[in-house]
């Protein structure tokens, strides 16, 4: 299991600091974030290190996300006030990532609970839909190459 | 495969409505956001119709997942701008769903792209995050009886 001594997560799922865990299992760990954006607000964090979604290998996040997935549904099952989820992954700085050890946010949400995501961005023409869509198609070519390299 | 006739999705995934197209398989499909919060923004939708997360089924989450990762993965070998990505779940109107057909966020990032994930909420303190963590896992028993009825 790869381990790196800087890590905050690192560091709590070897004990070494504090955690709430709410879940643990052989490859992931979930425990409460310690800054909240709601009560109840879950991070879901493989146990091996991975800096984010580039380097996490691909059967180690389909668990991350079938834990969260099950958080999710069982955040309705608690007495915490939850109305809805977000799920949400922050990969890299400018995406809001702040421990660089990847992690999956389980949010619970009700009404008026200050959490804000989005933005005034303006509704999309198709023209520049269809470029976008055209350039992740030549990127997924792309990574097809330089994931089998 | 279960359609509801008066969802969005489903009649994109019918060809009824147009879309930007970056992705298709049997069980997913990923085009562009009509609404993008920034160039680029993808979202993963099954092709079987699921209201949210309560209705969608573990397997056919863990593919939406498995999708979306690529994508995120994918976007980093394009032309798009993108210094980072979230990965985005809206399950319910208060978390911000508009489409109640489960779907999943791809969204490159960069510096100064407007976009803000958050809130002012302050640490969270650990009696609170220990008793959150508590209802938190008797949640997840109880999911464990209420779906294996």
């Amino acid at each position: 299991m790869m381990h790196a001594d800087d890590c905050v997560f690192c560091q709590i799922i070897r004990g070494r600091l504090p955690a709430s865990y709410a879940y643990a299992d052989e490859e992931v760990v979930a425990f409460m974030d310690l800054r909240p954006l709601t009560p109840g607000h879950l991070l879901v964090v493989p146990r091996e290190h991975a800096s984010g979604l580039m380097d996490l290998d691909e059967a180690g996040g389909l668990h991350v996300w079938l834990v969260a997935h099950r958080l999710a549904r069982a955040l309705r099952h608690t007495k915490l006030r939850c109305e809805g989820v977000n799920l949400l992954v922050a990969d890299g700085a400018v995406a809001g990532q702040q421990v660089f050890h990847a992690h999956l946010h389980v949010i619970p949400r009700f009404e008026a609970d200050g959490v804000r995501i989005g933005t005034e961005a303006p509704d999309g023409e198709r023209a520049a839909l269809d470029s976008a869509a055209a350039a992740v198609r030549a990127g997924l070519r792309r990574l097809a190459v330089v994931e089998s390299d």
